[in-house]
């Protein structure tokens, strides 16, 4: 039975270890991707494995990210070459009685398919987007690009073949006879959080911070702003 | 000429794109990782590329972390499958006048090297360092681990044989020229920043929060805790 709402699961990405935590849904890890400004990607050269952070975002079911760090990935081929795509949120630490139930809380997305460079209209278009995505409405309102510099960048796409999320979120969890023990045990949450924003020292007078970025401010955490950027992204 | 203070460098870790930020001095690379918990590590399965989030920590030249998120890597060997560990730390977001100086700040490791599964007394011992590396002086303040606990964990080391560091850090920096455009940029620093702790609701009466974790407070940066908690680790 196929079930459009969730990937299609085989060996490649199923959860082994703690399956109760996975998840197949496309709705599930879109969310967790959707949060998140960061990826890792891992890639193969000559029967190595490397790992690169990059700035990444989704479309539908694309993912597409700036690929400088993908350059060794991608020297010799144009497309086609698997990629893991790997998002992670680390959400709280949690101290359990035993060295054993220590863990953490946390949401992980990994995604599975074949890294190809952008090139033409969808590259124009995700150009825009790269800004976009994080900045609503702000690639209009920049000095525009320069063919030299849609020439320089490069993107890559990877549409999500396959895909697992990993979730963690049930705080302390002790062996039932262990919470008798006179042990502190706690859970401290993590979040990644704005710092108030640095407005250039360059800033030519009277240019007012633009509306788009009112979402972006002290205090708030990254994937409050990262969630209302991406529900703002057209279509 | 061979640089005790620096990994060497071949095509495995040269910096290719922007190598002006890239560093393969020790020193750099370890202070980037020991201000981590999580590292994200990149394996080859049958061909395919898998990149797995995890907590970790070093110990000299050697990375150990948590092998449940290994079990695909290492199912079929106890060692030697190389690897490559990475470390990132999203430290701000750069908004330039045009869109090909967008940009974040951020620290990076890339480590290689080659996955062993570690055993017997490395093993006893790295179990408690696993929890002392986050809480100094934790690990004895708990109901000692089980014989079926010990076998049932699993602990990945891997010595680092080549690594480089990438840190971009000087916030924005536009094309001469777009400095006198009215386009307003600005950075937004982002820190990963701890909650209140949460005391477990099932503590026994009277169980005070142990001195060791005072390091970890409302406010702070999770990287300063890991830093501190690093810095008391016995060698």
């Amino acid at each position: 039975m196929s079930d459009a709402s969730a990937y299609p699961v085989d060996e490649t990405n199923r959860v082994k270890r703690l399956h109760e935590r996975g998840s197949y849904d496309r709705a599930t890890v879109h969310a967790i991707l959707d949060a998140a400004a960061l990826c890792h990607v891992a890639y193969v050269v000559d029967g190595r494995p490397y790992c690169t952070p990059t700035l990444f975002w989704r479309e539908g079911e694309t993912l597409y990210w700036h690929g400088s760090s993908a350059s060794r990935m991608l020297r010799n081929q144009s497309e086609g070459e698997p990629a893991c795509v790997t998002v992670s949120h680390l959400d709280g630490l949690v101290l359990a009685r035993s060295g054993f139930h220590h863990s953490v809380d946390y949401r992980s997305v990994m995604a599975f398919g074949h890294a190809r460079i952008v090139t033409g209209d969808e590259k124009l278009r995700a150009l825009a987007a790269m800004v976009d995505r994080f900045y609503p409405g702000r690639w209009a309102s920049l000095r525009p690009a320069t063919q030299q510099e849609i020439k320089a960048a490069r993107v890559i796409g990877m549409a999500i073949e396959q895909a697992s999320a990993k979730v963690r979120d049930k705080g302390i969890v002790d062996d039932e006879e262990d919470y008798a023990l006179p042990i502190w045990a706690e859970r401290i949450p993590v979040h990644n959080v704005l710092g108030a924003p640095e407005p250039c020292p360059r800033l030519v007078a009277g240019v007012e911070r633009p509306a788009g970025l009112a979402g972006f401010r002290e205090g708030r955490t990254l994937e409050d702003a990262l969630r209302e950027a991406h529900a703002a992204m057209r279509p």
